[in-house]
């Protein structure tokens, strides 16, 4: 089973993507943390949904292997979140092509994953030139992800609208 | 009755909350308008809107206190538009718990409200720091909305599709 | 037959339409490009949507009169996309009703249309006024195909879902 939760910023995909996992989860399921950035204000949001999950997830922090990281794990993943990582990327200056054969390479895993990922691309095309770059990454690979996950939902004011 | 009519800019939310409270209505409904700061192109929209609205409503404006002005009337209330007042509150350096008492208050009165909010957490996420602020906001005050609404509809291109 | 296909920056929503113009034309379509204004960047992405579309459509190139164009064609036309137009008209200073004339005029003929339009407000109201502007001309417009059209779709992620 691989689900895809896409939303904007306080959509409450986080929410739903973490009850989703527990409710697919055969074992405790892992939470796969991929922030590696830590400003004072990103630290209040982490520690807030750190607060949220409580004791329900083992949490593995990982920045960029994600592939790697997922196929050594027993249980259902939740991959909070695609956005971050792709962010992680550019900073380490990989490519569009290698985020592309990471995500393919986690996506043929036979293991549950659930996947959230920010809906960033429904705003005015942002002038700076990363911002936009960044927008077309986030919506490529979302496309990607959509497509080989069983299950995608829409989230909007704390709902998720099932549409694939 | 309770709902939520959420969409982006110029979707359509307002015509269609109209329409909505006007159907729902028992008797002449209450248009809460909650803008407070008039600079010139804020007030060319509000006279179109104006326009569009009629004499169908009794208009009241208030640009802070929702929930004492919703809890003297005694019909149908449109709050239009949940946007603009958490922006007035910001202005008035209100903090986010206010805010949400304010809300919660609102959703606990036993009357009949339509609530209209601007999606404006699927773009790309703001640099100016306030912005990112109103964006939380937003997103956070829309799911408290959301779960307490019998209704909610999400707005685009005119047409309101009911995901709750 | 007349359809809608509203989403985000690469969301998929212009191959979704480019897929659904191949299977509602009865004779080869037309691929209408609005592009007027070529800068690098542009073109790459011009160049991969060309390669996309193969063989598949007859493109014609106008970026002003949709109408009159349109008109011309014997075949279902893939307007690509409608938010390129809204572009060029500001850039040639056509106001609003210039621009709703040339759209109520399209919709007017007894023709099959598939259009594409970028969904640009759900992001935060953007602080540059021709960004703006842009943004409310882009919101009233997609109201109006909407209205028209026998069938509209919100792309997200690849995926269209029929909300009219």
């Amino acid at each position: 089973m691989k689900a895809l939760f896409i939303g904007g910023i306080k959509s409450g995909k986080s929410f739903l993507a973490e009850k989703h996992s527990l409710k697919n989860a055969t074992s405790k399921p892992y939470y796969l943390a991929t922030t590696e950035f830590i400003d004072p204000e990103m630290h209040e949001r982490i520690k807030a949904h750190k607060m949220q999950r409580k004791e329900n997830f083992t949490t593995i922090e990982e920045p960029l292997k994600l592939h790697y990281v997922v196929s050594q794990l027993d249980a259902l993943v939740l991959v909070e979140c695609v956005s971050i990582w792709i962010n992680n990327m550019l900073y380490h200056e990989k490519n569009f092509d290698e985020m592309k054969k990471e995500i393919k390479d986690i996506l043929a895993l036979d293991k549950d994953i659930v996947f959230v990922l920010n809906d960033v691309g429904s705003g005015i095309i942002p002038q700076n030139k990363l911002a936009r770059q960044f927008v077309d990454i986030s919506g490529k690979l979302s496309q990607l992800l959509a497509r080989e996950c069983d299950e995608v939902f829409h989230v909007i004011a704390g709902i998720g609208t099932k549409i694939k």
